[in-house]
């Protein structure tokens, strides 16, 4: 590979600098290590680090940082490897620098809704911290309880509540940075409203560790809802679905959460998970799993009513209400645990396609066409409300998906579609590894310059996480 | 000045080819023209421009921005000149590119809450435009009877909404941008969810014309709420309607506006425009402006009730409520004229700190120390909801405030004293010409580093309206 010939290796005294720096039992180059180091949750792909380095402070990431920049060696940032794009993996080899010891929530500043966090700390962690006070950080990906703050804050994380209540940029408001060459800085300030420069928060957040090491982080938070309800409708197709979804939002609702389950995919994940009394009928096409929350339950009756009715006008089958916290469990288990069950069952590959929503019926026919004319299978799921559909495919005879000729012809095709209907490749993955080749589909030359120039103005010697997003030259 | 030297001028071939591309009558080098657009909103700041150009397409745009960056000529974008910060002005000459023309909503997505508008229009035209269809678009500066959207997304405005809706980053989904090479690109996609690559979006917003010129804004829409609700309050001192205001979050209240006008302000507005039966008691020093909105009207009474019930403990006066659409009209035109009418008073100069929500009523005890120590007066008013005050400033014998070393003083007190509590220089009205020199007491030298270096990757010769936010080298 061109890109790996322009660094240099890691050698014993840079790696007696690290121990230096860190202390010896935070550096790394055992293979057990750097196996685990060299994977993450995406399908079937393994960059073996040289070494893994486990610093505890920002002092000691700028030290680090300022040894691999005059080195010219790679440096990647990883939190708790649960990514879908491969943006942990070390693709060129050098430093993995695990953010695992830097999970201490710092401050939570009850007055202003603020929280103050490191970037190692578990998102469900730090949700139930804020949640002890009263206040509530909403977006929640699926691997809430073994993710880290800092890798959602690198890929732009949304999850179920989004549709209600944004996603990671829509609560970041400061962050304290490393850049490449040593030096720290904060992006902006732990305000509301900023006006002031150019907007360096939401630049950094989503660039996948390719520009900045994060190493403290301010949140805004907003009052826990005191009550929510949830229920489940099943379809007899999924173009219904997608048709009461869009039916639902021009009613005027604002659910917590909206989301979209093929039934394929809800029978896989029953058998895995215990579905308790949650029922599964013949003749579904698909569910839709509809909350809403808020401070008053007479309201949420009232909305789920409404709701209700649209979705029998719609054609919805029997509609099933969780009645109890158990419930509720039960079934959001169930969604969270789609993704896992399906890739067990052989669908490797998982794309995060997002659309306007009305386009969400067209997207689902066109997977279906593709599937036809490609003879894959595919399952979809994911975030309705805001147009961001999971869609795992299996084809027969294909291991390795992202290597192979054929399932990039399919996967261009998907992109191609998306594109078309006003939509883009990633809505909460990020690029990483997998969507590289694809950029060029939904941005044109000029677009993918300015990033590749932006990166380098962060990162002129392109130690920080190499190989991902765009090619750099 | 040195940055002038190394521009060239707009000489009669270039005025030929300008005509040639938008045609003669929409290229103006007559006293007038060139005097109206060398002035904005800000105080006594003019700076004439040798050409005002009004092009009505992408197309004309990058034919201009082609010749200008092949010549090395200024380019300074303008909306409708009602900036706060001396953005739109052309300091280094050159030509003045107004938008003007580009004034057409293209296209209201009504299935998925979206409107796609060219820069030029009149934001309170869209706002009303959408609201036709049931739709709703929250940032409204006080100006937006006449400023343009594109300038709410060059200086990222506010509003009083924002409290309860954020801000005009938070609407922007997509936009399309000319370069200073004439390249024309998309900065992302009409989607809720993105994680595709760098948020080049988020970029430009707030960049005040320093990095590309927008030419089409796709902008993301929520259902308008049915109905609302407004009180004024009446404090005693300006602490106590600052703890009034923390006390109103604390207790779980998300209202839609929460604004703070001291009684300096009320007083001078109440001459200018007429107040109808709103009542200005004796013995006040603030008063506090809220409003609660939402779909049911009885939760709404109820909010109002608990507000009202806070308000009191605090130590209010008399509440007042706005009983119909003449005085809530009558209300809302007070605060929004305010700063018109503390400016005819003498109040020359304009602040736009912003400070963490409970460092309020610090930040307003600050500022009045600073008017005993520095010998000025001070007013305060703004959304108190969002830590954002703006600081009217009169000194005697002192005209062009932002010139005077006395002046440049008690800003430079002022802003060290916003950052101390957590702040920033600008909330809404952007850096421009005016905050600039205090940049470096918000940002290190590594962050101005990193924002000169991004301006240099999208303008290599700083033809975009140079000398704004940051001096370039």
């Amino acid at each position: 590979m061109i890109l790996n010939d322009i660094y240099e290796k890691v050698t014993p005294p840079i790696i007696r600098d690290f121990k230096n720096i860190v202390g010896s039992s935070y550096v790394f180059d055992d293979h057990e290590s750097l196996y685990k180091y060299g994977r993450d949750e995406t399908e079937n792909l393994y960059y073996q680090p040289e070494i893994v380095v486990k610093p505890r402070t920002t002092e000691e990431i700028s030290a680090i940082l300022k040894i691999c920049n005059h080195h010219k060696i790679p440096l990647t940032a990883r939190g708790a490897g649960t990514g879908l794009s491969g943006g942990a993996l070390p693709k060129c080899g050098g430093v993995v620098l695990s953010l695992e010891r830097m999970n201490s929530i710092l401050h939570i500043d009850e007055k202003n809704f603020q929280v103050t966090t490191e970037p190692g700390v578990i998102t469900e962690i730090l949700q139930n911290e804020v949640k002890a006070k009263g206040l509530f950080y909403p977006p929640d990906p699926s691997s809430r309880g073994s993710c880290f703050i800092g890798g959602n804050i690198a890929e732009n994380s949304g999850g179920p509540k989004a549709v209600k209540y944004g996603v990671v940029k829509d609560y970041v408001l400061n962050l304290e940075v490393v850049l490449p060459n040593g030096e720290v800085m904060w992006t902006g300030a732990n305000v509301l409203k900023n006006a002031t420069g150019y907007n360096l928060t939401q630049l950094i957040v989503g660039s996948e560790g390719t520009l900045a090491i994060v190493t403290k982080i301010v949140l805004k938070l907003i009052p826990h809802p005191k009550y929510d309800l949830l229920l489940l409708a099943p379809f007899s197709s999924l173009e219904k679905a997608g048709e009461a979804v869009n039916a639902i939002f021009l009613a005027g609702h604002n659910p917590s959460a909206m989301e979209l389950v093929e039934i394929d995919a809800l029978q896989i994940v029953s058998e895995m998970v215990s579905a308790g009394s949650i029922p599964v009928h013949e003749g579904v096409a698909a569910h839709l799993i509809i909350e809403v929350d808020g401070n008053d339950q007479d309201i949420l009756l009232k909305e789920m009513e409404s709701i209700n009715h649209i979705l029998e006008e719609m054609g919805a089958g029997e509609i099933f209400f969780a009645d109890d916290a158990v419930q509720k469990e039960a079934l959001w288990k169930l969604r969270r645990r789609t993704a896992e069950a399906v890739k067990l069952k052989g669908y490797t590959i998982e794309e995060d396609t997002v659309v306007p929503r009305a386009a969400l019926p067209d997207l689902i026919r066109g997977v279906k066409e593709l599937g036809i004319a490609h003879r894959f299978h595919a399952v979809c799921y994911g975030h309705a409300g805001d147009g961001n559909l999971h869609i795992r495919i299996k084809k027969e005879g294909i291991i390795n998906s992202y290597q192979n000729p054929e399932m990039q012809q399919i996967l261009c095709a998907l992109f191609k579609l998306v594109k078309s209907l006003g939509g883009t490749i990633s809505g909460e993955h990020g690029i990483g590894l997998i969507q590289k080749p694809y950029m060029h589909l939904v941005f044109n030359e000029a677009a993918l310059n300015i990033m590749r120039s932006i990166k380098k103005s962060f990162d002129p010697n392109n130690i920080l996480n190499p190989g991902k997003i765009f090619d750099y030259e």
